[in-house]
């Protein structure tokens, strides 16, 4: 194969009580990429859309990541990675997961898939952290495998896909505000209360419960945030109006998006997100900063080949 | 209903990564109760078995959760309330809360069950607090509604009964040793650490998976503790090498039941967890205190009528 087009979802992590270990794929929401197989021995980065990113392949994430998987494998061909970068960098849905990802996903189709997305991860990680500085999968490992994924271990790295009721659906509200995820990880501290840490685990053992069995009732009790959420809301404008319009309006659940700036409302059918989306983003606009709005379904297979 | 004999489980708690949250019902292991109808308006607490409990109502956890329903139902009606105790108290596997829901459970069954076993929950937690000085419910949850449960919340009280798979069983060693849950429950602190709180909620959310769809290595792999475990294990002789010998055997897991003495292994089966209850005991043995050994399958109802 000498040139592939994939479609790189945007994801959402964090989802109130996963903070660090859940993560989904959007259906609609996602950059596009193109690779080709170039004569010499090269990586380069193209963009034909969007946002500035970094063009040299060392400091660009899908560049760090096809060059991991590259080495890994022993191969020394020349590709030219094309991005038409639609999620923005900076806005929580995971603008350089979809990168990593999408460097390390398209170049193994164009190589016979001698890995397992499984394990891609690792490749996607060490793309990102060119990014985040960190090493986290919350937003690779869902971009990766689709669907909503728990991130059971990092060590090792034990990345599980959840069963959940396919009418699951997102609203997603991305202020254009700049929110430093380093910043945003400093508010949090070392340490968290343990009765804190107790209520946390239970909304996300009645969130996986619910996801499995199809109790949206359950699902929607369990959206709660005892850890980040407190500290980090006051980071975005108008939360507490967003979440409640959200509520009033019939979403499962209202929080923030990775480290944010984004939000996200979880709820039942498509329909009734956009429905929902209208309401925060009129809930928002008072503040008078531009935003996007975005409404979409879980995509149970993540990054995928544009016919 | 004059009169009623029933099988009070005892119950496994905590669970490794279930801190708190976490609770399953024995099949095998249990008291017996008896309640009359008496001829007064007095409750009385009578003992036909076992090691010496209060039997002044008010002092006895059967007592005081009896009488928390009563009075909550306006019932002035005379009970007597005949205790088999076979689980001995302070072994970690639920015996005040045995007493505390089957008290609660019997009474509602003679008085047509005018509450759900839901409902009967505070009542029942109200009786424990009198033996445990905690409200708590991974106990007196697993006794009333049997199989796997989830505490989720405590506030509002919102308890999960999960799926799992029908072919677990456990092999349980109690060592005659006291622990003073109030002391194990100092040696926790009241914070953790960050990184701590999401690798335990990982595994917990990877536990609940596993239980839901079968997957035992899943459940397996979940069943790791970062919070209490390092911290108590150090109150239980041969903890260690007891953990060794049951991993070695076969089990998916092994740990503190609610805050020890006891030790479980979660087991793929009764005839595998009576092998492996014997591999622990074995490894227990040259401490030379003495020990029970049960082995049980999970019962899916908890509290039941003795035929």
């Amino acid at each position: 194969m000498d040139m592939i087009r994939i479609f790189c979802p945007a994801t959402v992590s964090n989802l109130s009580c996963g903070f660090d270990v859940l993560g989904l794929a959007l259906e609609e929401v996602g950059d596009e990429m193109t690779i080709r197989r170039t004569s010499g021995s090269e990586l380069s980065i193209l963009q034909s859309e969007g946002p500035e990113i970094p063009l040299d392949p060392d400091q660009n994430v899908a560049g760090v990541a096809a060059r991991s998987l590259l080495d890994h494998l022993g191969i020394q061909d020349g590709f030219a990675i094309e991005i038409a970068k639609r999620i923005k960098p900076g806005s929580g849905i995971g603008s350089s997961a979809a990168s990593a990802a999408g460097a390390v996903w398209g170049l193994n189709q164009m190589l016979g898939t001698p890995l397992s997305n499984q394990e891609l991860l690792t490749h996607a990680m060490t793309g990102e952290a060119v990014a985040s500085n960190a090493w986290h999968a919350d937003n690779v490992a869902p971009c990766l495998l689709g669907g909503f994924v728990l991130i059971r271990s990092y060590d090792p790295l034990d990345v599980i896909q959840l069963s959940f009721p396919k009418d699951l659906a997102l609203a997603i509200i991305h202020p254009h505000l700049e929110i430093k995820t380093a910043e945003s990880r400093a508010r949090l501290g070392d340490k968290i209360l343990l009765k804190n840490a107790v209520a946390q685990w239970g909304n996300l053992g009645g969130l996986i419960s619910g996801l499995a069995s199809g109790d949206h009732g359950l699902i929607s009790r369990s959206l709660e945030d005892h850890v980040a959420e407190p500290l980090r809301k006051h980071q975005i404008p108008r939360f507490d109006a967003m979440k409640s319009a959200a509520i009033e309006a019939g979403a499962l659940g209202f929080g923030i998006s990775g480290s944010g700036p984004s939000v996200y409302a979880l709820c039942k059918g498509l329909d009734p997100a956009k429905e929902i989306g209208r309401h925060i983003a009129h809930s928002f606009e008072p503040q008078g900063i531009p935003f996007d709005l975005y409404c979409s379904r879980i995509h149970p297979e993540g990054i995928r080949i544009i016919p």
